[in-house]
């Protein structure tokens, strides 16, 4: 059975942060110290690694949910299937709905739930659910789609990525650069008139990595609070990723029986651009080859790390023809690949 | 293919909370009011309908991760499994690891990734996720491993509910009675020597019933915290569930293929005795029979509401003959069911 995305959607936040924007903040080491860089330093250092110039932050209005509703609403009608027919809402994402000023995450119900009402789906049977593995939730949410459709438990499903990481930041923390809000929806669907996933690897390391990505205080001694941020140990992540990610990838590739040679682009999470480009330098010199020219969009410049969400919405922009110089053209070899929190690891290998 | 439940574990909180220990609360209505009845007379009625007379909380020490872990170890060694052949771990809850005294729930990494890391599984494609899906998440991820195994993306799964509803409670709430923490995992392997999935039904009605279980502030005006607690219109998802439980427990039975009357055994989710012996009435109702003697086995006199985790909880108990005189023998046909926030509804018929 051909199982393919058939409809894709996004939105991006509409709050332009820059990096000039973190000159006035206060960065400390994680024991509290002060830096003996300036902040312009460390940006500009932060920006030579990451790539990030800017990023997007939500209105304090809009919660995940609605990013995510906003997304799949596009998704649904890019798809033009009728919203009444989807099976499942598979909503992907690592803190619940989070209010601007407030600690308190809300998953009550859940997000999925949240957008089935807000796309004011009557049917009962289209079945919402929240499912939370760290950045790569997405796509694994899309195998998970795929599992079900293979199974013939549903036909159509739609599946999104959300997330407002600029509500769980340590200001005092010079990592909190990284991250943005946005979020990426699609359609899945059995028997597309064009488009199939042709393979799928996932993997959780959760021994000693396990808490590479992680929820604590504030590196700031001065404050009192309980809060707590999303905090990261960056160089144990980049040599994880680096290590693990082009073998995860190429494993997926060689299941799907494609060669190298056909891949035309990889979507790899918008996590850092240094990181992404020694991943993909790693897959390729796994096949005794040199990184193709134009085969890795990259929107970290520009939108930062929205977790979950940065696939999905980078996909949406290349598929529409409004990314830069980056296509796909039907039956492009494509491969999705994502690493986070869990440490989870996964890529799809897809036909356009 | 046979796909069923090979192992079962539990993990039921040492501390015992009675109804008098509530004799003491300032319960307060919606807008702030008190009572006019006396405190005493409030848990006599609370105790009349629920069936409730005492409820379990886990040791502060212990989070939802650790309860589920518990229950992990006992499912893997019932289910005589080397733990590294599992392919998934599938965490189902609601709202995090909570910590007591603080607000914030904490899923970063997933507690799946908590679990694995606890029982230091090595396989890396073992794939760890946590997924949300109010109280009928435990059955929901058994539907989920069933899946996950009919497309052959899976042999064994480990799928866990575990809550720790009482770190959520408004003190202030009638309805904060109802909660109970614990945790329940079972073990779904592809052709077991007994037991099969027959047949599973699952609906979100996300309409006007999206927010009957839902997160909020606390009834009392005194105090000017935004912490958020869970809530519920107890009147509505009363006869929501009434109304519409028994319908999707007959929709499975009849895909089942099996008869009403080679149903053995009910596990109903554990929310409230008067509403689990009314939804059961009408079940029976649907096909002209009274309720039989002893076919609905009831926990929540001594453990509460403790969510996703009453059913797998309620089954390993019955199911290792530590329950009253209920008990299962191999052939038995039995429903599992559930209803809570989404809301969702969900069955599976199953043949031990």
């Amino acid at each position: 059975m051909k199982i393919g995305i058939t409809g894709t959607g996004r939105y991006i936040p509409s709050i332009i942060t820059k990096n000039e924007d973190f000159l006035e903040h206060e960065f400390l080491g994680t024991d509290g110290s002060t830096f003996a860089n300036e902040n312009a330093v460390i940006i500009e250092k932060f920006k030579s690694i990451t790539g990030i110039s800017e990023r997007r932050y939500a209105k304090p209005e809009l919660k995940t949910s609605d990013l995510g509703y906003l997304a799949a609403e596009k998704a649904i009608e890019d798809a033009k299937i009728d919203k009444e027919e989807l099976d499942y809402i598979i909503f992907a994402h690592n803190f619940g709905d989070l209010t601007v000023g407030k600690t308190q995450g809300d998953t009550l119900p859940s997000l999925a739930t949240r957008v089935k009402h807000l796309l004011k789906i009557k049917n009962p049977k289209c079945v919402a659910y929240d499912m939370l593995f760290g950045c790569p939730g997405w796509i694994e949410a899309v195998i998970q789609a795929n599992a079900f459709i293979k199974s013939g438990m549903a036909k159509k499903c739609l599946v999104i990525g959300g997330e407002t990481l600029s509500r769980v930041l340590d200001d005092h923390d010079r990592d909190s650069m990284i991250y943005s809000d946005g979020a990426g929806a699609a359609i899945i669907e059995a028997n597309p008139s064009s488009g199939e996933i042709l393979a799928h690897t996932s993997v959780t390391h959760a021994n000693g990595e396990a808490y590479y990505l992680f929820f604590d205080k504030t590196y700031s001694n001065e404050e009192g609070s309980d809060t707590r941020y999303i905090k990261m140990h960056g160089r144990k992540i980049y040599e994880f990723a680096c290590t693990h990610v082009p073998q995860a990838m190429a494993d997926c590739l060689n299941e799907s029986g494609r060669s190298i040679d056909e891949v035309k682009k990889v979507f790899i999470h918008q996590a850092n651009e240094k990181m992404d480009e020694a991943i993909l330098k790693r897959f390729y010199r796994l096949y005794n080859k040199e990184v193709p020219e134009g085969i890795m969009p990259m929107s970290i410049h520009k939108l930062g790390n929205s977790s979950v969400a940065t696939i999905p919405t980078l996909f949406d922009l290349v598929r529409k023809g409004e990314f830069q110089n980056h296509k796909v053209k039907e039956g492009d070899v494509i491969i999705f690949a994502s690493v986070g929190a869990g440490m989870n690891i996964n890529a799809i290998v897809y036909k356009y």
